[in-house]
């Protein structure tokens, strides 16, 4: 099949740039110094991938990640990154042997008190290091490991996501705040014990030398908004689109609102300005050709995550193959 | 079924809010006046109400959508108020007698030749009213009138979306806008005949007197950024979420980027400071009260289109109470 009988708007992904983002972190971060992130591509035909290259854990954003991971027979060893409290459904996949380990990030008495009784046996200490979101304040995080071990759980470590520095541009800068974030983790880490110091994302995953694991997702897919942090990687996630109308001054084509995460801005076409994006329009001024109705243009979007989430299905692309369609499988709570 | 028993996230629909918006709509513009649009809700079970309302004709912006109401028994009189190349699948719909009577938006030679060939029998010019997107220039119209009907097809008037005008929040100015754009509107009109005049927008719907019929799809739902505009009607979609984190100074709950649409910026939480949304995370400042772990908080959206485009189920609620769960059955493309 060919990409011109594609439907658009459709999602795509570069065979060649995927196959390139995955090698690249494997050589950096080989096994289980990867903990590749599912919820940047909720899709568990390119999490197979990922097992391939070697990366045998997964980390999680939702339960219902976990549960479409252990689906897919990729129960090895999952962590839910996230505090929740309907653990239940996790309980439900060890005690039925979909799941081997389920790990759970907890940072109160109530999340401790859900995993414990919703059948979760593993956690981490979730750890605050900077981000105003999740985890609990590293001076607490002793205390929290002491009152977890007394709910029977088994305490693996701690996890703590230096958020705050993935917004960094300059590399030192970034760095730094990777080192003051990682300091209070291995802070907490002292006074909890366990193997396990969980951390990281695309953009710091070789700037944080502390963390035993690395928590990236976007290095797989890779949008423009993260891509000039870490030019290793290659943007590999494009929508293809179609040409649908054109006036003198400006063309529109038939991807909008409903197929790509906005909150980091408008998404770029090569040779073009975007001018706005609407439901289901980008408006957009070309530079350097002629564009007609029925043209295909693809858009790189400005961030992975929102935009995966808005689509059935990826296509695996290879210039103008369609090699496979993968369900984007991991989608929904 | 209680909400308290729902998985989060999860998204809400008002139905005192719902019904309130239905009737004062159906009350100012009746039976024909207005067309749905259904591009704000996707969602069949939702256009029943509008139908039973009094609205025969709805307005889609997609194939996906015309074939889901097609198939939904809803196909008595469905506009696509969009440039469409893959008019074949609409064609089916009418041999087929799925839908009685489907009429496309062109603005191109390739848009009606698309028609021609794809089956369909009516179209609307759809004229540039100001928004830089879709429509030909309006001098240009009569011209494409002809084309169209040298190529067999019925033109059924013309449609211009003032898009321009939507996003005025004082109404006089608004009502200027509109007042240019429909001028513009009815020029075009003069050249080309029939008896369409579409137009409009839930925050123009009683600003615009010149068109024969009104787009309006904003009206059912309703969103924080638009609701200011039309104080008439009330915010009837709200995201349910779970707190899963509380520090001494913000809390989070458990819906964010995937979730919400973003593009009008981030949604409202009563009583509360949104500091930021993530991927799966909404951080927020209580004003007024303690917040705990596992309290239920109810975001209202910027933006309904790309909020419910996301999601694979509404709930109809009233008070705590699950009424129905509908799917949102028109979803993709």
């Amino acid at each position: 099949m060919q990409t011109a009988a594609l439907q658009t708007p459709a999602l795509l992904v570069d065979a060649d740039a995927l196959e390139h983002n995955l090698a690249t972190m494997a050589a950096a971060l080989p096994g289980d110094r990867l903990r590749p992130h599912v919820k940047a591509h909720k899709c568990t035909a390119l999490a197979c991938l990922q097992a391939e290259a070697g990366h045998n854990g997964f980390t999680c954003a939702t339960v219902r990640e976990v549960e479409g991971m252990a689906a897919a027979h990729l129960g090895h060893d999952l962590l839910l990154a996230n505090e929740a409290l309907d653990t239940h459904r996790l309980g439900i996949l060890l005690r039925t042997g979909r799941a081997t380990r389920i790990t759970v990030a907890v940072d109160s008495e109530e999340t401790i008190a859900a995993a414990a009784e919703g059948g979760i046996d593993e956690v981490l200490i979730d750890v605050n290091v900077g981000l105003p979101r999740c985890g609990v304040d590293p001076s607490d995080a002793g205390r929290l490991a002491d009152t977890a071990r007394g709910r029977g759980l088994q305490v693996r470590g701690v996890m703590g996501y230096e958020g705050q520095a993935t917004v960094i541009a300059d590399r030192d800068e970034r760095a730094a705040a990777v080192d003051q974030a990682m300091a209070l983790l291995q802070k907490a880490h002292q006074d909890v014990g366990g193997e396990v110091l969980s951390a990281g994302a695309t953009v710091t995953y070789d700037l944080n030398t502390v963390a035993t694991e690395i928590q990236a997702g976007s290095y797989a897919l890779m949008d423009t908004t993260f891509q000039p942090l870490v030019p290793e990687f290659r943007v590999a996630l494009r929508l293809l689109t179609t040409v649908i109308s054109v006036s003198s001054r400006w063309a529109v084509c038939d991807g909008g609102l409903k197929a790509l995460g906005m909150d980091h801005g408008n998404p770029t076409i090569e040779g073009a300005d975007v001018l706005f994006v609407s439901d289901e329009h980008t408006t957009f001024i070309p530079r350097d050709r002629r564009v007609k109705v029925g043209d295909r243009i693809q858009l790189l979007p400005a961030h992975v995550d929102p935009t995966v989430a808005y689509h059935a299905h990826v296509h695996l692309v290879r210039a103008d193959d369609v090699l496979e369609t993968w369900p984007v499988d991991l989608r929904g709570w």
